[in-house]
């Protein structure tokens, strides 16, 4: 390996370490709480370091966004993609969100949940970037509907975007009161809703585990 | 009046100016951003005179909760109450909680769901003050179905803190979304969600729009 490769190398684990980091701070505080000066103390580097690798304030609130973009779509999206497309995959995919939000994969629940708030009413490139986020999870939860009416498996007529809506508002929701009066029982209630949603628009059996 | 009751009524006056104030700066950048010296100067009082009304910056973010929750009870919960009980009620509860969101009595939208998502996380009074409203507004919404239960116009059996949460998620993810993307169809969603619900489980007509 070259020097140059060397710094590059080392340049790059170090941004890693710092975004570690930072998805978790923000999960809690929000991305406003991200200042090149706490992160440099926290992780025992030079403010001049932190800002070499991302510039300014904004850049590494971009950043986290991304980062937790990609944890969000190693835990929930890629797994649900392995089961076949239907009604099963359908009911996989919000396990496995229910399963990031419960299994506290950011300190602060569902990452996206915190920073939405945060952001909602303001303008701007973090702004933007939060958005498109919850719109590519809005899409993935209806093409993941349509492929379960493609296949058959859910009524003809099924109003997608209702359906994914309503899904989505028992997720959200479910994380939501968990993490504020930390508690589980609003897990079991978005799977409950969950359950009944699918069974009132599936063809066939919806393949959910029995207590439900 | 003696000159002592003068200054109190002036002291209670310029209360709730700030307040006024407050509720609106928190439901868009949070309760975090709720600083005695940005007060003073927006407000052009002196931070001597802003921290003599609240004493700290907790004590004024705690003011500003109570405030958004006396606001909220004069939109949401007292005009609901006006209906007799019955699904006729929770329907009406659901569709002044739409409107209180849609309507940005607070710029930001509701007013709790930016700060539950910035306080949910964490420990202290300002979490617990926001915790006691989520469960207040929660028991409300219950309260509501299970008079209608009591009036018979519910199905026996029916599950109320499972309809409770269901109804919940829908108000607040439409507020989510339409204050993230600037947009009504959320609002839609959530109306024809609940009418749903409500008909899933209602020994008569539910009373809501033909359009739903």
């Amino acid at each position: 390996m070259t020097r140059l490769d060397g710094r590059v190398e080392r340049g790059n684990r170090t941004r890693q370490l710092v975004l570690r980091r930072t998805v978790d701070i923000a999960s809690v505080e929000g991305l406003e709480a991200l200042t090149v000066g706490r992160l440099a103390a926290e992780l025992e580097l030079s403010k001049s370091g932190v800002f070499a690798l991302f510039g300014s304030k904004q850049e590494l609130q971009l950043a986290t966004v991304r980062e937790a973009a990609r944890i969000f779509t190693e835990r929930v999206v890629r797994p649900a993609s392995e089961v076949p497309a239907g009604v099963g995959r359908v009911w996989r995919l919000c396990e496995l969100w229910l399963e990031y939000s419960r299994g506290r994969v950011f300190p602060g629940g569902c990452f996206f949940y915190g920073v939405i708030a945060e952001f909602d009413a303001r303008t701007g490139p973090v702004h933007d970037a939060v958005v498109r986020a919850q719109r590519e999870w809005s899409a993935r939860v209806e093409r993941t509907i349509e492929e379960a009416l493609s296949a058959g498996e859910l009524r003809t007529g099924t109003d997608v975007q209702q359906l994914a809506f309503e899904l989505v508002a028992l997720l959200e929701t479910a994380n939501a009161l968990s993490v504020l009066h930390d508690e589980e029982t609003a897990y079991r209630r978005a799977r409950v809703g969950i359950a009944e949603r699918l069974r009132g628009v599936a063809v066939g059996e919806v393949p959910v585990p029995e207590i439900l």
